[in-house]
């Protein structure tokens, strides 16, 4: 686990039974904050409230965050109710309630039961260990399937550091995070002792590398939230830039790039990982409009589950992406075997492809003749599974 | 039917069996045409084609077009077959192969059987006749489960004009025309006299505001077409404005919009139309941008397909389509059932809303406080059979 953080789930009966779903993370020492949240026009209550509080206050000392809720589109009663949940964290712990943040997920529009939370907080604070941050995964989960943690450690000047951190996904999965401001969340605790700007600063590169370059529906949330805490209790000479922060960055875009693979991995009704490769492109920004479009077509989506290289479908999408190349230096790969050349397809390599895609993952490389810029984006399948969770299922 | 059109279809085998697969339309007179085109960078040969042809050439005399290939993604070898069919129908006529069109809908990147379709003209010369039209639309169809055709007739000075137009959907449908350049494929046939000039801007804006706005899946067509032909026959005082030309445009409207109906209420597995309504946006361009992203949002068609009226996907997609507006004052309805107010829901109307959504077709409106901007837009649900169409079929 990672020094000096703690964590607690209880069953609070938001909305779902029998299961974990609230969770609270402790700090024991002050936690430099750095966050990335979702960028949709209707921001949920907790993210409204989180982004005022990180504008003012760059340590905390405690997340709480329920699932089954996602306290979006409720308006000031909507405010006003994590107001009251974070105030009743604050007296528990005798700290202040600007030193707690709150974050949700789950149905869209319905009041928070505030009574259901406040009155679990003493078990939740009873129920705090290390360990205890695996049971926060688990409070998280809507859809997923499994709980999503990934851990990395380093050291620097002989001081171990560990970067730890945990996510859910699975539907409404496509985060366009800013900063300071997915329902993905991804919570991610740190002993490195590292200066608030510059965590942020790399804060905001990684999401964009990372979190930014997944979709599973294309649908980006009211509530994607990545906040990353960093608690110092490593005792590490002070992080400030990229030179001292060399082993740091490569830890967090570790434990970032394996959070993003697991949500996509578990996205709704998914069958398939794949790993849409954009090379050749003029921009970076056009490679990733590009991998996108592909990412999020339907009918690509649906012929990977049906295992069929449907390369035209995939040219189509690139072709409808708004950005302008030249469609007869094309080339398409299905891991190493290539599909496509010069905008036509080789037949006879249809039966290799093929074998690929039986895969559960696999990549699809699209390759330009346009410049050096290249784009990594992690998609899956559509499946009758998909279909199902969300036409039966209010998430 | 339209005076001096003519039409017939013919089993050619392209891919299907047991039904017609290429049809013929032919005008007795000079056809002034007019035509929008996709845009996609990937352009089908048939469409690099006829855009040539249509700068060069204003008047045509018949149009060529098969399904089961689409003849996208051929390179030269795709041109050269379509000159090649172009040549054989010329021939049959006597008339010059700068005369004829073709189109293409099926699927991507197999060559198109050129013999095959040469060796059908002379049949479907032979079977050329108004009521053959009907034939046509059958012709073209893929994934759609009936012929699409509409017609309007009105009077210019005591003489009848007609307006016929033919269309197939059913999948990749995600119009995104532009002049003079889906697999949507539309041909509109007038006996009415126009010019040519004012039919082009007709056409524009009309594509504009009927089949750019449907959509099915979000996927754009290599191939996507409208063709609009005008011969003269009903022998009207020259329409060449707004004001000699109202009752044409009306009709030509009132076609194309009938046309839009059918291929979204054919759409893949589709089990709803939709009508999405936006108002009170500050531009029309941001009144498309919302609508179009509520119309393609997976969470939004499963919740339809599940009758659930789920709006806070219907606001989170509205909240990420990069538009922005004041959260606090959206209203929606599920027809004339009121299902959020100022960006909050009507709990207690839940089950009326319940009740429209288990109609066939009902209409969603998104109400803003912006400006005066609308938008309708058509789209369908998403089903289990829209998966196994597409994970079973290569389309």
């Amino acid at each position: 686990m990672v020094k000096g953080f703690f964590g607690s789930a209880v069953m609070a009966e938001i909305k779902y039974k029998d299961r974990y779903d609230l969770g609270l993370i402790y700090s024991e020492a002050n936690a430099t904050v750095a966050a990335n949240f979702t960028t949709n026009v209707f921001k949920a209550a907790p993210v409204t409230d989180a982004i005022e509080i990180i504008k003012n206050n760059k340590h905390i000392k405690a997340i709480l965050v329920n699932s089954g809720n996602a306290n979006a589109c409720t308006g000031l009663i909507g405010l006003k109710n994590v107001a009251k949940c974070r105030e009743a964290v604050a007296k528990n712990f005798s700290i202040d309630s600007s030193e707690v943040l709150m974050s949700s997920t789950g149905v869209i529009g319905a009041h928070l039961p505030v009574e259901k939370i406040v009155n679990k907080i003493p078990e939740l604070k009873e129920r705090l260990s290390p360990a205890g941050l695996f049971d926060v995964a688990k409070a998280i989960m809507t859809t997923d399937t499994f709980a999503k943690t990934a851990q990395k450690k380093f050291a620097i000047n002989g001081n171990e550091v560990t970067v730890f951190g945990i996510a859910k996904g699975a539907g409404m999965i496509a985060p366009k995070l800013s900063s300071p401001h997915a329902t993905m969340l991804a919570f991610i605790m740190t002993d490195a002792n590292i200066e608030q700007v510059f965590l942020q600063n790399i804060v905001n590169i990684l999401c964009n590398k990372t979190f930014n370059k997944i979709t599973v529906d294309g649908d980006t949330s009211t509530n994607d939230s990545v906040i990353v805490l960093a608690n110092g209790i490593a005792a590490n000479s002070l992080i400030t830039n990229k030179e001292n922060g060399k082993e740091f960055i490569e830890a967090l875009d570790a434990v970032m790039k394996e959070l993003s693979y697991k949500i996509v991995k578990d996205g709704e009704g998914a069958t398939k990982f794949i790993n849409i490769k954009i090379k050749g492109m003029n921009t970076p920004d056009n490679a990733a409009i590009i991998a996108r479009t592909i990412a999020e077509s339907p009918l690509v989506k649906t012929a990977i589950f049906g295992e069929d290289p449907n390369w035209g479908r995939i040219l189509a999408a690139a072709g409808r992406a708004g950005v302008n190349f030249n469609p007869d230096k094309v080339n398409v790969f299905f891991d190493d075997v290539m599909m496509v050349k010069d905008g036509m397809g080789i037949i006879e390599n249809e039966e290799k492809a093929k074998d690929v895609m039986k895969n559960k993952e696999y990549s699809i490389t699209v390759a330009f003749d346009e410049g050096a810029a290249s784009c990594k984006f992690y998609t899956c399948d559509y499946s009758f599974d998909y279909i199902k969770i969300n036409a039966d299922y209010r998430s």
